[in-house]
């Protein structure tokens, strides 16, 4: 049997940074099952995040657009009824389209309530849920405040899971899950930073990472024959910074990496950069001990989450899947760690804005292409067209703004790749906002990043720019430097243009466009005609009919 | 009884320019009737369309946003499913919103197939017609040619209407109410500029204007006591260029005002400018037999507009409605007839890109600008948000991208009001852009005006700009002028940063994110905690729960 594409696999990790695997260079870090895919496949090493925050990240892979068209731009903006996403390309096309795990949309309920689309309808649930039919979903974030839960639909069924194996407590999310105990067998909360060395209080097979690999499973065991997109969504290595034995002792402080950042960048920071900084997380992410206490959990976080692609490889590969299933890995931004004085992401330094992204195309068309690296420069929205492509469509390039990676696959290399890498961020609803007195609508962060320059347009603010030949660290901030006034301007020339030609006009394509340019006279749209000579006699004859006449 | 705002009555004509009307200063067409509601009410003199094309411009002044906001740039490309519309705005205010007449919008049938919205139900009946309650849809545009009817839906209504009436043909709109006849009583179609002069052979009480103006007065009649907004929607004066006795020969050559241009502005011509000269409306109104042909008609068509004002006004005063109706008349762009070598409209010199606007406002806060002219920039987006405000309601600034006139009307001036107005065009499926052999995703002008300079960006190209003060004719292009490059800069930097600011985020408000800015805390996300030392002691307690605890 031919090997080709039959099933979309797109799995996402939550939060893992592109350098914390070892076929990327992880002195400490082995990822075997995950390298291994790499060597199945294509590893593109600059890969960016459209937005380094989940929430408005995930909307531009799933929409396969910019934050500035599809207009969820932070965690919980909802995205707008109407917004197409995977589901409404993949599914003429016969696939499929199925979650397992974290989207972290928020229903744009005023919008369906205005168009009576019925969140219990098949349609409704679909808009309801970005476009997937909802195997399982689990956004991880079963927080609760003085305000009440963060999110009440999160963890809701793995919760059930839980309590039916015996984690007795209203929100064993928390309390088994996510934290550990400590040594008077009280709370230790896995928000605490403090917490994370612990062991969480679960077994490690019940825990979030071997759970959902087991739902998935599930799925594809129950599939049938037709096509599918299953979105494997991890909920790992995010926050809360916990995992269970065995993994939690894994890795010591000895293989903490030393954080990459500098005084001198601390004391002359772009004003926003410094907000990020004076905030509690970066605060405390600047903070050693802090980072000797959560790097060695997240690496055992990431340590599980490669076994689990191990568990999970090795089951496709026994049962024959591997032959008809691309395999698509990545996350939806990554972490700070602490670098740049900044712990988790937001802003656009490689470690926040960069992702992994590994894809596994089974079709013997690759087979020229397993095992490389690519450099060219990958951003998320090339998934959607990616997956319409590999589903045998054609992209629809007036609404997907991203550019299908099948050509990288096969070995070809396609003809006007993007010279440069766009990334958004919107921090209205940070409280560096709040820091900087900053109305809702200018919180704009805009990168631009080509093979040598990182430019970052900040709303209200002098850019940022990085030297990424001279400084692969991204250390000193040249934003403010006559020296490079030219480089920057270039970069302006090119953030313009891309601002100048927004891509709203989703409802006719660019062929049709050409197909109808000028053609207004077929249909008797007769203008700058002084008689009948300026014309076609077959429209002239139509407009010269005296009535009565047969119409 | 109060004078104040009940109803809306929302009035439109089509391609009138802002110049032809006596209290706009013309010499020779006399307009009381329109000229007395400008006595009422306050006349804005720099009112600029959103687009100087028919379908593009009123997509734009039905959702109160931008071209590059909506999408629907052009004539028939449909307006996106999820677009709110002025009914979605004003209906929770508990006013009715009803068309009668044109809108020229195309119904995105992809989007409602796909969300599931029946054409025939009371919400995609409202999707399908732009938002509003159709009382009478009209767009008056029953044209056709080889590839059949450019809009099948066009002047249905009407037809039958003139058949009743005994004009007996299978198309009475074009055969009658558009056409002449010849002396020897042969068709003489409308659409040829050379039968301008003619009669159109109809009563003209069934002619378009007059039958409209009927239908308004049906509609308002049988209103009931719930307030609306009626949006009487005029065909006219839009071409075909011709109107029934006795408005066919109330002007003669000697009333066609000389053409605005100059020799050197056609030798000197912007490429874009050129390729809309080039074309066959710019060739056929750069003749003088076909100025003096077309614009009596023309102004017999705004006359017959001004006497059906008079017969509607009276009707709304005689009926006591001018005490609580506030009227607005506008246009949805102007037309060229032959200035600068152009005919129609499409580009951004100010007889196609300016409007007439007069507003009524019947409360007595308005007592104090009756009679005034505005020098304000105005927007058509303006008028979505003066409704809302009129109706009682907040206009949503997230959504709405303009800004309520209320605050003119009452005789204050408002804070920070605008600097410049924007305007802008797709060419894509015009003729031009085949001539400049551009591809449809780059066929963008954007026009920035201020009190003394209007600048044009083009896409691919130099930009326009002419000083107002200097050259109020617009016949010097200054865009390759080097001793402008400041202006042009300036405009440029207006430009850009108008267009780095994407008004996407219609799903929440500027005051959601402010209530919700460095929040996320209160409800459990506690990032940055390194231990409970850090976080508010409520927050602590929850997280020091240890299970089994009552949830």
């Amino acid at each position: 049997m031919a090997r080709s594409i039959k099933n979309i696999l797109f799995i996402m990790f939550d939060q893992l940074r592109f350098d914390y695997l070892s076929c990327a260079g992880h002195p400490w870090l082995h990822t075997p099952h995950i390298d291994a895919l790499a060597q199945k496949g294509v590893r593109f090493r600059q890969a960016f995040v459209q937005s380094p925050v989940c929430g408005a990240s995930r909307m531009s892979t799933y929409t396969g657009r910019y934050l500035r068209s599809h207009g969820a731009v932070w965690n919980n903006v909802p995205l707008k009824v109407g917004e197409l996403t995977l589901g409404d390309h993949l599914r003429p096309l016969g696939m499929r389209t199925v979650l397992v795990g974290k989207t972290h949309m928020r229903t744009d309920r005023d919008g369906m309530a205005r168009l009576g689309l019925a969140p219990d309808s098949v349609i409704g649930a679909r808009v309801a849920e970005c476009g997937f039919d909802v195997f399982e979903r689990d956004d991880g974030l079963r927080a609760e405040g003085p305000d009440g839960l963060y999110d009440p639909g999160s963890a809701k069924t793995y919760n059930e899971y839980l309590r039916a194996q015996g984690y007795d407590s209203p929100n064993p999310w928390h309390d088994f899950a996510n934290s550990g105990r400590n040594d008077d067998g009280s709370m230790a909360s896995g928000w605490f930073l403090r917490h994370a060395s612990k062991p969480a209080a679960i077994a490690e097979e019940h825990s979030e990472t071997p759970y959902l690999t087991g739902r998935a499973m599930a799925f594809i065991e129950g599939a049938g024959d037709a096509p599918w997109l299953l979105h494997l969504s991890y909920i790992k290595p995010h926050w809360p910074y916990i995992v269970p034995a065995p993994y939690h002792d894994m890795y010591g402080p000895n293989q903490v990496l030393p954080a990459m950042r500098s005084e001198a960048e601390r004391e002359a920071a772009h004003p926003v950069f410094r907000a990020f900084m004076d905030g509690p997380i970066g605060q405390a992410f600047s903070r050693e001990d802090v980072r000797r206490s959560v790097i060695p959990a997240y690496m055992g976080l990431v340590k599980q989450c490669d076994d689990q692609m191990g568990r999970l490889f090795g089951w496709l590969e026994e049962t024959g899947r591997m032959r008809d299933t691309m395999i698509v890995l990545c996350s939806d931004h990554g972490d700070y760690l602490g670098d740049h004085w900044l712990g988790e992401k937001d802003l656009f330094h490689d470690p926040s804005v960069k992702m992994p992204l590994i894809i596994y195309d089974p079709s013997e068309a690759a087979d020229a292409s397993r095992g490389s690296v690519s450099d060219a420069l990958v951003e998320s929205i090339d998934l959607a067209p990616t997956f319409v492509e590999a589903a045998g469509g054609t992209p629809p390039a007036h609404i997907l703004e991203g550019r299908s990676l099948l050509p990288i696959l096969h070995g070809q290399t396609p003809s006007e790749w993007r010279s440069f890498a766009i990334s958004e961020y919107d921090y209205a609803m940070h409280g560096a906002a709040q820091a900087l007195d900053m109305p809702p609508d200018r919180c704009k962060l805009t990168m631009l990043a080509d093979a040598r320059w990182k430019f970052v347009h900040a709303e209200g603010f002098r850019p940022m720019l990085f030297d990424l030949e001279a400084d692969p660290g991204e250390l000193t901030d040249l934003g403010a430097d006559p020296g490079h006034a030219a480089i920057i301007e270039m970069m302006y020339g090119r953030l313009h243009e891309w601002a100048r030609l927004p891509r709203q006009r989703t409802t006719m394509s660019d062929e049709a466009i050409l197909a109808r340019r000028g053609k207004s006279r077929r249909t008797g749209i007769v203008l700058g005609a002084y008689d009948e000579a300026d014309i076609d006699p077959e429209q002239a004859q139509i407009y010269s009919r005296t009535p009565p006449y047969d119409g």
